[in-house]
């Protein structure tokens, strides 16, 4: 069969100019999350397919690439179903994979531990621009820490994160699961419905609040819901305090102590912010993922018309590896977006020091060569960077390449070379 | 079914104090192998199957983790083979991925072309102690040179870094595939036989001159050839300059220029040598790759009895894809024997800055913790890592905890701090 010089449908090479930019954002994020005690940890690319087919992924479980068995494990002929041929997966998020880890390895860890993973996750989306079949995540996640001091720390470094890469006047939208359901439940909605509600609520920045209201009552339910479900937004949108509003509006509905929190959460993020930013409380950000719990939250910029962020709280998740609740929370960045949009400004990483590059005759004498690679070990031990190469004979063209290439300044060794 | 708790088989999740000696490792190869010229690059994870099952993998071919097709293209039911449900696997080096990135790109890459790459490779090997399923390759590789001037820097490049992380006294082994061939030609072997008798060379140094000599016989080669071989590297230990005595000795065998190469390549490579380590010709090197067509190499250490590195030329695997041929030389270091060695020898990595725990008493008002969190602000500004933690119940327990991941100082803050 002929070899294929494409990579794999839907996935990309990675040429040298966007790998700086990459490995700069990495270092960038390692040293800004390590700066508030992040620790770095690796899970494996696979996982057991159970694990994966949990339910946990939602929408993502579709997505799947699936290992073969190997070995006497596999039985093609007679097998009938994907289940009969697979034993693992690829990871789609780096979540589920956090909390085997947890469960795995929670006795050798911190409590509360604050972990920070960087890694491919593999989803078998339709093709389309911009959108890969790879591409890296970057998640911090604190488990075991059931305080607002979780969510104002995730905040924190990330909003200081992408300070540092040069990002402001970015919003980050903040809200809580359970007032979501609170306000659902005040309205009337039966819990069996909140999820098709909050499906509907989610669009409600593409078709305004006619449109949802349109679209609940469509689907059937009840006039009388859906009016009071408008109501609140309406006021909400009017109030000059949204959360105290709806600390008077939902008294016993929500639980006690859920908006108190959120408005420490709010205060103490803005009182600390390293970058300019604006976090607003949004009730009507919904965030697809069912495992969140509590507060949800997602970072938008103007110039993406997108979510470059996102995250929130899933209580329950650890519980079901180890049969116990564990607290947790976590903030994922758009890692892949984040270098779209830097590669697209024509960003430019800042170089640690000079680049240098060594043209060698052809032909040169092995002693003559020597000395020339003597010199390059020289200025390579006083950190410049030297590339040393034979010259070619389109010598003009040569140094034209290597100049995009970041080298400024050239040598030129000839055979007689002293 | 019930979540698993563990990874998947053969393959396992890195903890904190492991990944702070990986990230380490992965820093210092990155300014390294830059300061002299490479390229960071990379391939997907994935390959087309076709390109992973072209012989050019030799035994790992057959420890290929395969993946599922997806959607409509996967008819399990009437499936025969794993060619019907199959249509990319994982790449289980870094090489294949590289020659089919070079034919893809190299319209957009300076000529010769320096890469490197670091990243995961995948093996479904027997699972064994110390060695997994899943595991850490960094290569580099010159494409585009067929001059000695790659092996030279390759050599350089990599025995420098190994000196950085603190080793010496390694020994560089050095061969080249035309010079082994040359020598089997000289003795009599049929070159349809070089394989077979290459691999039992190969065991010289378990069975030492005589156990080859019986193997050699045992397969049926004729005893002139054994005779003659065995004589050639008898004669070779005794030689003063074994390089000058192959020269005479395979005259008009090998081609012109091998061995004056091998002389000016180990001559340059000692003479630049950035750490103590020896750079020795030797004819019993094999190297299993078939790909190899010139000099090949390997970094062997006493203290692990084993190769931490290993390499060569391989002209012709790039012409695989692209139907020209372009000549390649690379050098592949074990990574995670690497990391094993440092791990064991309880290595610790340079702290770059102080690290601070604050501790924060329960139920600390809001107004209290934003003034405890612009302190965390101020010094994290500062270049400290600064933990943010509630202070559990048993405080002394946490703190020592705390101290094993590196924390020196506390803070504690109570509820009246102002």
């Amino acid at each position: 069969m002929a070899l294929s010089k494409k990579p794999v449908t839907g996935m990309k090479d990675i040429l040298p100019a966007e790998m700086q930019v990459r490995d700069y954002v990495i270092g960038l994020i390692q040293e800004t999350y390590k700066s508030f005690g992040f620790s770095h940890i690796e899970t494996p690319c696979m996982e057991n397919i159970s694990n994966l087919s949990s339910k946990q992924g939602g929408e993502n479980e579709k997505l799947i690439f699936k290992v073969l068995k190997r070995g006497e494990k596999l039985h093609i002929p007679e097998a009938q179903t994907e289940a009969d041929v697979v034993d693992c997966g690829m990871r789609y998020d780096l979540t589920v994979p956090l909390s085997r880890y947890y469960s795995n390895n929670s006795a050798q860890l911190p409590a509360p531990f604050k972990a920070l993973q960087m890694g491919n996750v593999w989803r078998a989306d339709r093709p389309q621009r911009g959108r890969f079949r790879q591409f890296m995540q970057c998640d911090i996640d604190i488990l075991g820490d059931a305080s607002c001091l979780a969510e104002i720390e995730l905040m924190s470094a990330t909003t200081t994160l992408l300070g540092k890469l040069g990002f402001s006047g970015f919003k980050v939208c903040f809200n809580d699961r359970r007032v979501l359901k609170a306000m659902a439940a005040y309205s009337g909605f039966a819990e069996k419905d909140y999820d098709q509600v909050f499906i509907i609520l989610d669009k409600m920045d593409k078709i305004g609040m006619e449109g949802v209201a349109a679209e609940l009552s469509e689907n059937g339910f009840a006039g009388d819901a859906v009016e009071t479900y408008m109501g609140l937004f309406a006021e909400l949108e009017q109030a000059p305090d949204s959360l105290a509003y709806l600390e008077k509006k939902l008294d016993g509905v929500v639980a006690g102590g859920v908006i108190a929190g959120m408005r420490t959460i709010i205060g103490s993020v803005r009182a600390t912010a390293s970058c300019e930013f604006s976090l607003v409380f949004d009730p009507t950000l919904v965030r697809g993922m069912s495992y969140y719990t509590g507060s949800i939250f997602e970072i938008k910029m103007e110039e993406l018309g997108g979510s470059v962020a996102g995250g929130g709280r899933y209580d329950e998740m650890i519980g079901k590896f180890t049969g116990m609740d564990t607290p947790a929370c976590g903030f994922s960045i758009g890692f892949e977006r984040i270098i779209t949009i830097l590669m697209e400004k024509g960003f430019q990483v800042p170089q640690s020091g000079a680049r240098k590059a060594y043209l060698i005759e052809k032909g040169m004498p092995a002693e003559t060569m020597v000395k020339v690679l003597a010199e390059a070990k020289k200025e390579r031990e006083a950190g410049i960077q030297v590339l040393v190469s034979n010259m070619n004979k389109n010598k003009k063209f040569q140094k034209e390449q290597l100049q995009k290439e970041g080298y400024g300044e050239f040598r030129e060794f000839y055979k007689d070379f002293q």
